[in-house]
């Protein structure tokens, strides 16, 4: 990789979808002018995280919120990990992140491929998949600045996704997200925490604000963490910007002063 | 699993290997005294962690700690996870846990199977691998209360090892470590309570208390983590037993409400 300027947006949701994008839009516009080569926005920024408010807010791969990301990228010349919409396809909905270069083309897409199915008890309870069906690829893209992996919110429960990113040559990770508060309180700062030390890569994550006025309440706690698993900043629950600088020395330091992706034993795992 | 009590002793080493094991067989025996099931040892709990000390205190698999181990399991009528001594073997030395039932059988060997081999600047040095062949296995073991994993120290750092140990059906895994104090305070929870998160078991990391006279300083911090990643106790850095009373409805529950396990998509990790 090549040293690089990380933006993530924890954007503000409401009922108005146009309004949403817009906002979010202003906040890849204030990254740019900070200098951001990288700008990424939450799993789901354009509408309220519920199933009703998905559905509605459902359009297909090129639609109103593709144009405005691919516009986006363009005029100010970055690269935009574009959160997640809900998109509508022949089969069915899918949680989808499209990946945008500097001059607005689309570049990579991933569709969550973990679905949120869960009943904590008295917590929360909630089943993606009566929404959306899951993608069947890990999503790795090659940049300017190096190769970079993304996978949505849930996928982050399972080691082997990101070890399958790292194992592709990713060193920057991104995971737009929308952890909600008790797993949020108990496992979104250790995730990302743990999956960059165990692959000793960047990994960014960005939330949502939490919105009072919506049923669903983010986390938020925007975080980047280091290849050694060092919190380099974490957002609280108001919308903004948290930046992060990413160096080609700091991966390379770590993977060559402790070894960890040489020192597998991968036919002890089969 | 059924229920059960597991006491993780943070022993005290000291260049006298005889008096060390004394001790350490001690701390079991108060262990047994309030009522634990399994006892657990730490990593090399026989010799400080040097590669001088360690070869001058290797001895075959069936010598005198393993004797002292058995008899001790048997006394106590506990399952006894012996830590790990310096085995000598005709292709040279492993660093070796074995594990016995409450009858003294021996009826499991662990050997380190990722060997810590780091050069971490101004801070540690060290290659396990100029002293210590390498294991080839994972440890699964049936034991009256489930079936119990074992990992040795720098296997923590390989998630693949635990979601093997998991998947083939542990529901408790006891990691005999020592962890100095640059990797102890930066990984060492982290690392217990995310292999406990992910694979939604309880995971009990034993250390050795730092001893000041020795060249190694280990980082003590014995830890218990529930399936859920909530830490069930730690200790400091003072030679102590550390209780934790590990409970199968708290697995299922875990497992229930929160379906990792069987949420894994297997198929895009290859």
């Amino acid at each position: 990789m090549k040293d690089c300027k990380a933006a993530l947006c924890q954007n503000w949701i409401t009922n108005d979808k146009e309004q949403t994008v817009k906002s979010a839009v202003e906040q890849v516009r204030q990254a740019t002018a900070e200098g951001a080569d990288f700008v990424a926005l939450p799993e789901m920024f354009v509408c309220p995280y519920t199933n009703r408010s998905m559905r509605e807010s459902s359009e297909p791969l090129y639609g109103p919120t593709a144009d405005a990301l691919s516009s986006c990228a363009a005029q100010n010349g970055i690269y935009l990990i574009g959160g997640s919409f809900p998109e509508e396809t022949e089969s069915g909905l899918y949680n989808t992140c499209m990946v945008f270069d500097p001059s607005g083309n689309h570049i990579a897409t991933h569709r969550k491929a973990h679905l949120f199915d869960v009943d904590v008890k008295d917590k929360i309870s909630y089943r993606e998949s009566d929404t959306f069906l899951p993608g069947n690829e890990v999503c790795v893209v090659d940049t300017d600045f190096g190769r970079i992996g993304v996978g949505i919110c849930f996928d982050i429960r399972f080691p082997e996704y990101f070890r399958k990113l790292v194992l592709s040559g990713c060193e920057i990770v991104f995971v737009p997200s929308s952890f909600g508060n008790a797993t949020g309180e108990a496992h979104w700062v250790l995730s990302m925490r743990m999956r960059a030390v165990d692959n000793q890569c960047y990994m960014l994550g960005i939330q949502p604000a939490p919105n009072p006025d919506l049923p669903y309440q983010a986390y938020g706690h925007t975080v980047a963490t280091d290849p050694w698993g060092i919190v380099l900043g974490e957002l609280n629950t108001a919308p903004g910007i948290l930046y992060a600088e990413l160096f080609a020395s700091r991966i390379q330091q770590v993977r060559d002063e402790f070894p960890l992706l040489k020192a597998r034993r991968p036919e002890l795992y089969v």
